[in-house]
């Protein structure tokens, strides 16, 4: 029953999709491009909403809910957005099915609808149209919304949680009497944002802005943040959108201000998906399987009882509970696993493939010393631990491996970033190296065209903390003030 | 900007319609059928959410998602299934649009779909298709999973929340080793559901089993709890459904036993959905709007400053946040809306619209005098309280409010449920009087079927503490053995 994994260093991406499926996190389903999220990663995935969600909240939004399905319409309202969206969707074009007397069923053609009914890609448009009847006045603003939802986007070519026809998210959508105001709000969450992936998931991101053709379609400006992966590749982990007025002029909502005048409203979007889900895989995981922060862990500690028969079980597991009960008062989600079913050997390689941030095992002889044996999933290492002190450390330790996890990953990302001049030396690191890397660049689209084409490499964004300097495109030697971000990325 | 609803006894389903909207409860969308849930509407649901989740996850269940997205294929599999529910759906027949060459888009006929996906209405048929790589063995067993998901049912005659073409539910689907343990299973879950409603909600059910033309489509056995509403019909608020192993013989889900005999996996599903707001609305609200149960309002107490000009404002604001500190530190949820936009006569019309359980409204003679006055919103009486013990009697007015609600529903459905002996005056009890009736049913799909022609009730359930007794059919005059209950329902 053991699962070896294939390792990181023989191949990542396969590596990376064995540990998917083997630690029960999600699988392919029947349905092309469409996962199952399976109730482990199911259960990742609900503290990461429950965190986000509660970031929200203090910051002033509200949840609600708009229809899955968007007339077909309503996506040419705004040009640059049906050019990015409205291309690879999924197209309700009839309500009925009829028995095909052959035993199974087939389309009925008499129930053609009059309009195509698109599955929403994103909800800008639905939720737009909504807004022009939510909004009048300046009493009505600033609207903040958000929703969690499923979302369909026909891919070509899909992998667990990274890139799936069908995925979960959250949208915000707000409405602004102010351009400063909506500025502000974009600004906001990609603060949130970062806050939760560096805080909660450990993983440490740049925020900065996307370039005009990396942009959302439909947006004035797109903040995002971007992580790196272990395989050197970047992955973009959230995005928030200042969309000027675009939406309201495409779907006419004004609002009359105190003064009497009316204008157009002022737009956001901004959303992270389960994507998320796999940043947080890539960034920690080894070769053992999933490495979990603490904050998000399901089960932060299992304990394994260890025995030969059932005198020694009653009496390791009736000090397990003790630990059990202890470590719960202290607010930690503490597992007792006493399945019979399995030996301590085969559970230790299941919570280790997990990625349970710390194992407790209990003995005879442990009880006998008052003792416990203790490993960290992070580091790998075990130690015995004395009995009376199992709360305050496991305690600490969390806290511990929460840093040492996002300090690793930070390290890490630090070897792996690096600053180059020349448009060769970019190549080379490229090539050889990976990873982030700083250059000069035009700002131009055609030179971002030309690298991209060339090199594979994408800018990933201009970071909001880059230094003002003067300097030169490394490709075309034309002026430029700052370097920018780039990376192969997912 | 006094909302004046239509008043039940003149229109009933006119009030429902404009409280629906007018509490900002939820509203129809731009697609034919489907709802937008508006933030105050969502904030109820998502305390239902909550209480359910958390009533799921102490009884053993996961969550976990599967797609959107059923081939159509997989429907054929299970033959009553597909009866019940492939006719009326959302089919997905394209994959991609195409410009028209006129400014707009159309469908572009070269990305049609091999096989065509069903949005799914209900997911036994996809979940089962996965549940065949889950259970290899009786250690896999019990599986018990939920799914907090949207469906789409393609209905021709929509009401908010009541029957929309796309709704919110949660569908759980659990697989087991034996009848029994799938019966109980069944039984546990509406045993939950009732609880849920009865404590949560405060309404009022009844539980039973349905006849075998009200079954679920694919299920051996289905039991429900059905409410009555003011205007004396009934709704459905839930259903719990043992499956028998029709889902596992459709999906050759096969798992071998201890005893190393293989058996097909027996079968439940259990679902409630976003019509439980309907349930809510109808079961309590008034002429006056909507009105809460508070364990489910989202803001259990308001509290308005009455003022006339700044320096009044101060000193009644003081008072209120220390209300709203002293409220909040007992658990309540309390809001102070300072708007300086709205007049307190409008307030208070908005917030008896939206059912907030407890009001305080405080001016300047209040805090002189060191009172209150407390309006609550389920008696519609006010009274002057003392400051001092304003925390000690909103805790326990919520307590009150909430008992109070479910007694006077209770109230209503024993004043309205009706025993009767003979057919004629079953149809006078039906003209007149409404709600619930008692009668005794020869137990044919014939007579069920004759009564709903001519009288347009419905049997709702054999409910599950029924009296054994010796009777004879109301219209047939066979013999029976117990009388059910009919009513005109949702």
């Amino acid at each position: 029953m053991a699962k070896n994994l294939t390792k990181r260093s023989e191949d990542y991406s396969k590596w990376y999709n064995e540990l998917v499926i083997n630690a029960d996190l999600a699988e392919s389903s029947g349905v092309r491009g469409c996962m199952v999220i399976k109730p482990y990663g199911f259960s990742i995935w609900e503290k990461m909403q429950a965190e986000l969600d509660r970031m929200f909240k203090e910051t002033g939004h509200q949840n609600a809910y708009f229809p899955l399905f968007i007339p077909k319409s309503y996506f040419s309202k705004e040009a640059s957005h049906v050019d990015g969206f409205a291309k690879e969707c999924a197209i309700v074009t009839h309500y009925r099915l009829r028995e095909d007397g052959k035993g199974g069923v087939e389309v009925d053609p008499d129930a053609k609808l009059e309009e195509e009914l698109i599955v929403r890609p994103t909800s800008e448009t639905i939720i737009w149209d909504t807004y022009r009847k939510w909004i009048q006045s300046y009493r009505d603003l600033p609207l903040l919304i958000n929703q969690w939802a499923n979302v369909v986007r026909w891919e070509m070519r899909t992998r667990l949680f990274l890139r799936t026809t069908e995925f979960l998210w959250q949208e915000g959508h707000t409405a602004h009497a102010t351009k400063q105001e909506a500025i502000e709000e974009t600004e906001q969450m990609v603060n949130i944002y970062a806050e939760f992936v560096e805080n909660y998931m450990a993983v440490p991101v740049i925020k900065g802005l996307k370039t005009e053709s990396e942009r959302f379609a439909g947006a004035i400006e797109t903040y995002c943040i971007e992580a790196l992966m272990q395989d050197g590749k970047a992955l973009q982990a959230g995005t928030s959108h200042f969309l000027g007025q675009n939406f309201a002029k495409a779907f006419d909502v004004k609002f009359t201000a105190k003064d009497g005048k009316q204008d157009y409203v002022w737009a956001t979007s901004w959303g992270v998906s389960t994507r998320l889900m796999g940043a947080l895989i890539m960034t920690h995981s080894d070769d053992k399987g999933l490495v979990l922060p603490p904050k998000l862990a399901p089960d932060q500690v299992v304990i394994v009882p260890i025995y030969r028969n059932d005198e020694q079980f009653d009496l390791v597991s009736e000090v397990a509970k003790e630990v059990m009960k202890e470590l719960r008062s202290k607010g930690i989600r503490v597992k007792f696993d006493n399945r019979d079913t399995y030996k301590p050997g085969w559970k230790f390689n299941e919570y280790e493939l997990k990625g349970v941030p710390v194992r407790l095992a209990i003995g005879p002889r442990d009880v006998e010393n008052g003792t416990l044996e203790l490993a960290r999933r992070d580091t790998l290492t075990k130690e015995s631990i004395s009995r009376d002190n199992v709360a305050s450390i496991v305690v600490d330790l969390m806290d511990e491996i929460q840093k040492n996890l996002y300090n690793k990953a930070a390290s890490f990302r630090t070897e792996k970033t690096t600053e180059v001049s020349t448009y060769d030396e970019f190549k080379e690191v490229l090539n050889t190296k990976g990873g982030f890397i700083l250059a000069h660049w035009d700002g131009t689209a055609e030179t971002e065209e030309q690298i991209k084409n060339e090199t594979k490499a994408t800018i990933r964004c201009i970071p909001l903390d880059a230094k003002e300097e003067i300097g030169i495109c490394m490709v075309t030697g034309k002026p430029s003030n700052k370097k920018v971000l780039f990376a192969k990325a997912y």
